[in-house]
């Protein structure tokens, strides 16, 4: 007789947890939440004084300096990693497979190689990476948070095109983090590891669907992770974990061999892209990626080089006096919480005082294209999702049901000709959206179209477990299939944001999300937990 | 009472007739199929020496040169076209839509602003243009040979994108081209013109779906033309009237607002390109259009410009040596007719005589492309193309029931999951067509993977109406998404092509194809009836 699918599950959290080294684990002293929300400088006290500095001091490509300089050896980063990384699952819960031993043996080689040849093995030599745990490394296994999928470790033949090209380069795969069952929410929960919380108030969601490589990262636990996107899976676990994320265009970076659920779903494909703690690191690695022409391999990436001109053109366009942004304050659909007005507002304050110049965005309705998302989202009636989950018997964690329904048949599932119709109205709103931006030129000072937009990645810090609501900020340009990339700007305040009454909500999910709009009790003493 | 489809499509047949001038016309004279099958020299006799001088000494960008120099009129060039397109049109039935007026009309307004400005408006100054009857223009109806759709006039608003960037260029629309009910045949047949004739013989097909644009331009009566093609529409049509035809990869020219059938299918999409006399054309109107950088205005169309780049490295590559290709022979399916072979071995002769390596081509099974080109048509089990017959009541014409039956509900329905699990296939083929490629390194002398293909067009010259096939030789591109370009190679020769006995076909398709191999009673004298 086959295992309960409680038990697989199981016994998997309990084989992450058994590989994570005693020697470094501290979960008898960590506080309650209800002591310590916030857990960013938690893991410190623990490490040694090499193990912070290699952990927190340095950007990816100086770490990367420093390792082809032999500043460190491999092994001594890759550890310390390891280490923090440890410290971190312990706790907000975002690792889903360990890949320590291998990590450090792979280093091992990597100080040898160096030590004999005198030169790096490649661009990120030494580098560790984490992966969200879609990517598949040999070795190791991949759920996508499916119980279904546990059991089965990857080989050379099944390991991603792009962990292969990592390894090339010289990264060193060490951690496989948390994930929604299928990918399709906004907050990472499902029936192997659990939620995984966020790191600077652990009463809140670390967002979705790349939400254990966001924690991981604030918590230092990784230097930089890969993840995807398909409607606010990069952008929204960094933007409420205080990090940077890119989520480029499609077709420039290669989800040849990446797990995925809807596969061959690609009305809105999902792309993948780096998360990091700074622009610089998710330039160095996106570049990185690119020089080595993945296009020669993975027919979905397009033969677009990394593109010094359009680097070059921007500098030269503040040089003629300044950049032009259009800015995004609301949707339509959705008003951003009081500390999130303060940030677009404090970042147009910024721009404007560097000479820059911002102008009020009046796009085509943000609404219809949350619609043609969602629908894709829907445009099997989520048979794949549920047939996965059949497979063994698990029932969906709320996160899933609450779209997708507990069981098969819930959602109505169209036809062909309702995709294809869906698919004339997506290329009609990225028109119309094109030919608004194209209109710009007359508003600007330089008579030429923005440069670029300022929005919002949520219209909230954070939420509650179970109160993930809204991505219409972030869903809106995998519709458009824009390159986002999102940045930190400031942190909640419970006094510069005070509470604002009598706001009249534009509809129901209005309505819902401003009553998110208050202040957890149990925030740091400084009155800032959050990050947006 | 609404009138009867088969009114309609009188009617419209009578109209474009009665817009042919009758100064021009030589009906009465052309003598039947059985003493003139070949009729390309027809027209020239009808022609002042200008005219002949205009529509067949030159290339497109000649021509744009002689008229910046004033060395013709706009008007002189446009009407010399018109009177040779009108002749074509007696002869093979290639137009769907006359617009000698406006385009006498607005070279007239070149002329002036020529002579007032000493300068062209554009690149494309004074250039007449022919557009498979798919492209929207204004005053013009686009029927994409549905009686439906006739009955309306485009406007300004619905004015395709890329006809309003041609004439911004200085191009003048000049004429419309006929197309197959719905473009999804490979023989250009419909209810309101009726069927194109192949110029070379007037027994065979132009093939299709851009046979009306290939046939007018082999009679001289275009100098350039756009088509569209989805698995042979410009390659095939090219091919068997003797033209050079540019399949580019998906995104490079702007499809926006051009009508299509099955609109909204995304799985292979189909790809505008130019069809021309020589290569130098071609490379001419893509590059002209490219540079305009249509990316800005049509979402779908990428930011990637004309890479003088890439023809560099194809200069550098014969310098150092030569360039290499891999050959298909035959495609595993269908075999090619003598003649056909013939081309094949004698364009590897010349290759190799200049110093080009040339291997055989052992990839993927092409067979595998087919299917998932064909299930692709086939993914919506034919509704929208019955939808369409059905608001006017027309019957489909032959070459399209053949595909999707008479009525709807002819073809099975497969489920949204079933056109993902189609794009997996997909991608999953493209990814180990690529790796192949790759592979080919290792057989080259320079030792890099092959540079180019060759392969034959498709496995006949043409065929006799009714009798089109198979268009796996071209098709598998689209499923591949590469670019392609046809060139004119040789004509069909009794003596050289030898019938072959004894061959045993592979498959079914294979034995209907091969029995089509024989000579035609009424070829022209020298035996070259068909180039390939």
């Amino acid at each position: 007789m086959s295992k309960k699918w409680q038990d697989i599950a199981q016994e998997k959290r309990q084989a992450v947890n058994s590989l994570l080294p005693e020697k470094w684990k501290t979960t008898k002293l960590i506080p309650p939440v209800s002591e310590l929300p916030d857990v960013t400088n938690y893991a410190a006290t623990f490490l040694s004084e090499k193990e912070r500095e290699i952990t927190a001091q340095y950007t990816a490509s100086e770490l990367v300096g420093k390792l082809a300089r032999r500043e460190y050896t491999a092994v001594q980063v890759v550890e310390a990693f390891c280490h923090r990384a440890t410290i971190a699952h312990e706790l907000v819960n975002c690792i889903s497979e360990v890949l320590f031993s291998q990590a450090i043996t792979r280093a091992a080689e990597l100080d040898d190689y160096l030590r004999a040849h005198g030169k790096p093995v490649g661009p990120l030599h030494g580098l560790p990476i984490s992966l969200k745990d879609q990517f598949r490394v040999k070795d190791a296994e991949t759920s996508v948070g499916y119980v279904a999928w546990l059991g089965k470790k990857e080989t050379d033949e099944t390991e991603s095109f792009l962990v292969k090209r990592l390894k090339e380069l010289g990264a060193i795969v060490f951690v496989k983090t948390n994930v929604p069952t299928s990918l399709m929410a906004i907050e990472t929960n499902n029936n192997i590891i659990g939620y995984t919380l966020n790191p600077y108030n652990r009463l809140l969601s670390s967002g979705g669907s790349s939400g254990g490589e966001a924690s991981l990262l604030a918590l230092r636990g990784s230097i930089i992770g890969l993840g995807s996107d398909i409607g606010a899976s990069i952008r929204l676990p960094s933007a409420v974990s205080g990090l940077t994320g890119l989520k480029p265009s499609h077709g420039r970076l290669p989800y040849l061999g990446v797990a995925n659920s809807m596969e061959g779903q690609e009305t809105v494909p999902s792309v993948i892209g780096p998360l990091a703690h700074n622009v610089a690191d998710l330039r160095f690695l996106f570049k990185s990626i690119c020089q080595t022409q993945p296009w020669h391999d993975d027919p979905k990436v397009l033969p677009l080089p990394w593109r010094a001109d359009e680097e070059e053109k921007g500098r030269e366009s503040i040089k003629e006096g300044g950049l032009t942004f259009g800015v995004i304050k609301w949707d339509g659909v959705v008003m951003p919480h009081p500390p999130v007005q303060r940030a677009i507002q404090e970042t147009i304050s910024k721009l404007k005082a560097q000479g820059h110049e911002v102008i009020e965005w009046s796009p085509p309705a943000h609404q219809e294209a949350f619609e043609i998302l969602w629908n894709t989202f829907a445009a099997d009636g989520g048979t794949d999702i549920h047939a996965t989950l059949s497979l063994s018997g698990e029932a969906p964690v709320p996160q899933l049901s609450a779209s997708f329904g507990e069981v098969a048949g819930t959602l109505p599932i169209p036809t062909i000709n309702d995709i294809w119709a869906l698919q004339r109205r997506k290329y009609e709103y990225q028109t119309r959206y094109l030919a608004y931006w194209n209109s710009t030129a007359t508003l600007t000072k330089p008579g030429r179209p923005v440069d670029a937009l300022i929005a919002p990645a949520a219209p909230t810090a954070s939420f509650l477990p179970g109160n993930g609501l809204y991505f219409g900020y972030t869903g809106v340009f995998n519709v458009l299939d824009f390159s986002v990339v999102v940045v930190p700007v400031t942190k909640v305040d419970k006094n510069r944001d005070p509470k604002v009454d009598g706001y009249v909500p534009a509809g129901d999910l209005d309505t819902l999300v401003w009553q998110q709009c208050m202040y957890f009790p149990n925030q740091t003493k400084d009155g800032a937990s959050l990050l947006i």
